[in-house]
């Protein structure tokens, strides 16, 4: 039997914004490794299967738990909320594999990662179409990243008028980055400036906010949450966010929204 | 009745890629819009509706063909390829709203955006994990977005060490883009940097190519490839492309795969 191991993104919420193929890996599945709050959404698929739930920050252990899990021959599935390779666990089985010296492929470990709907997507779709533009994702974590980087990406970003997508805006231990990296944001763009913010997006207990630049470091934020700063054409529309894509400015009868730059 | 417009995302390639969400809506819909091409890879669940079928650079006419027939009563579907808002037509619908002082909402029209697999998450899962951390999405098209700006968000994105996914890297009316902007990037990277490649992901035709930033403008792209210009940290290991999160640097044995930054 071929060593098989599956890393997948659940997508978010539940059941119904996961894939046909996500779905399809988890019941082949003899094993299911993941974060336990993401395995409590998808409880209905894992009747009579190896489930290894771990905490937030043992990244590692579960890869590594499901890399041994695959290596003896079970069919393994690592799952991740969102997609699997945006600030999930691909690259952390990747990472280890090549720490490890074990080949990835059909000679070594055949890993096959799916797909899912980003947290960025989902809080997108909520908002309206916030995204529909060029934009940038940035996690405020500095667990991993110098802060100073981090600083830069924001500055370069907003400097380049992206949309920016806002990942760990905060958590018990950091509270004081999402205001940081809203000032920093300010200083390229006008108070007025449209800001989601998404927490638990397509679960029960989401919450949605619209926002102003100007007022987004009060929003209600955590580990949870996207924050979504719009860019200088960004503007709401009876509740909706909306990056225009420039389509009315060249072929509307509406000059209003401004240029698509 | 209420009137409903779905945008919906149908994720990459065919049925395999869509949510389950994505796939009850289509069900429910009584008419489906949607550039032909796209049509055609789900055509088993087409059977029995209305389909309002256009060609690619028709955005606005479809978007136009989707509220009218949802305000006449009729449950509407507006599908693209990938997500429902990046690059796609939930932003159209609601400039056209906006434009036409249609009020999105209960007493308006309602419109639900359904998100889906984006084509940059695809291409990612195809690779390996290059999208783990920080990274920009920049269309090359420039058909409503002026060049300069795109020029200065390559030259920032690429500046502040984002791994960077350029969307519509070409077309048979725009061949230099790609190789320009590969350019701006190189003046910021490592001409040894990896690049990915993903043309027509999770379709039969599908093609994969991991070359370095020193030959990627040579690579065989469309409108339907996404390139993937990794980061400073990005490798390649056994035909895989990496972005570390930066794990194996601090709790790992080995430091050879250098800073987090």
């Amino acid at each position: 039997m071929r060593e098989k191991l599956y890393v997948v993104g659940l997508g978010p919420g539940g059941l119904e914004h996961m894939t046909a193929r996500a779905r399809q890996v988890l019941e082949e599945a003899a094993v299911v490794v993941g974060y336990k709050t993401y395995l409590r959404h998808i409880e209905d698929v894992l009747e009579g299967k190896r489930v290894l739930a771990s905490g937030m920050t043992k990244e590692i252990d579960r890869a590594g738990t499901a890399i041994e899990a695959a290596l003896n021959g079970e069919v393994t599935a690592l799952v991740s909320g969102g997609d699997a390779g945006i600030y999930a666990m691909a690259p952390v089985v990747f990472e280890l594999l090549h720490d490890k010296g074990i080949m990835p492929g059909p000679r070594g470990l055949e890993v096959e990662a799916v797909p899912g709907v980003p947290a960025v997507a989902a809080a997108g779709a909520l908002l309206g179409a916030p995204l529909s533009h060029d934009f940038a994702c940035i996690s405020l974590s500095d667990r991993l990243t110098p802060w100073e980087v981090i600083e830069k990406r924001l500055d370069a970003a907003a400097g380049a008028d992206f949309v920016i997508a806002l990942y760990n805006p905060k958590s018990k231990g950091r509270q004081w980055q999402l205001g940081r990296a809203l000032q920093i944001i300010a200083a390229h763009r006008q108070a007025q400036t449209p800001v989601g913010v998404v927490r638990a997006a397509m679960r029960p207990e989401q919450e949605l906010e619209l926002c102003t630049l100007a007022r987004a470091a009060e929003a209600q934020v955590d580990m949870a949450t996207i924050v979504l700063v719009g860019n200088s054409n960004s503007f709401v529309y009876r509740g909706k966010m909306v990056t225009p894509r420039g389509y009315m400015v060249k072929y509307g009868t509406s000059k209003e929204q401004g240029q698509d730059s």
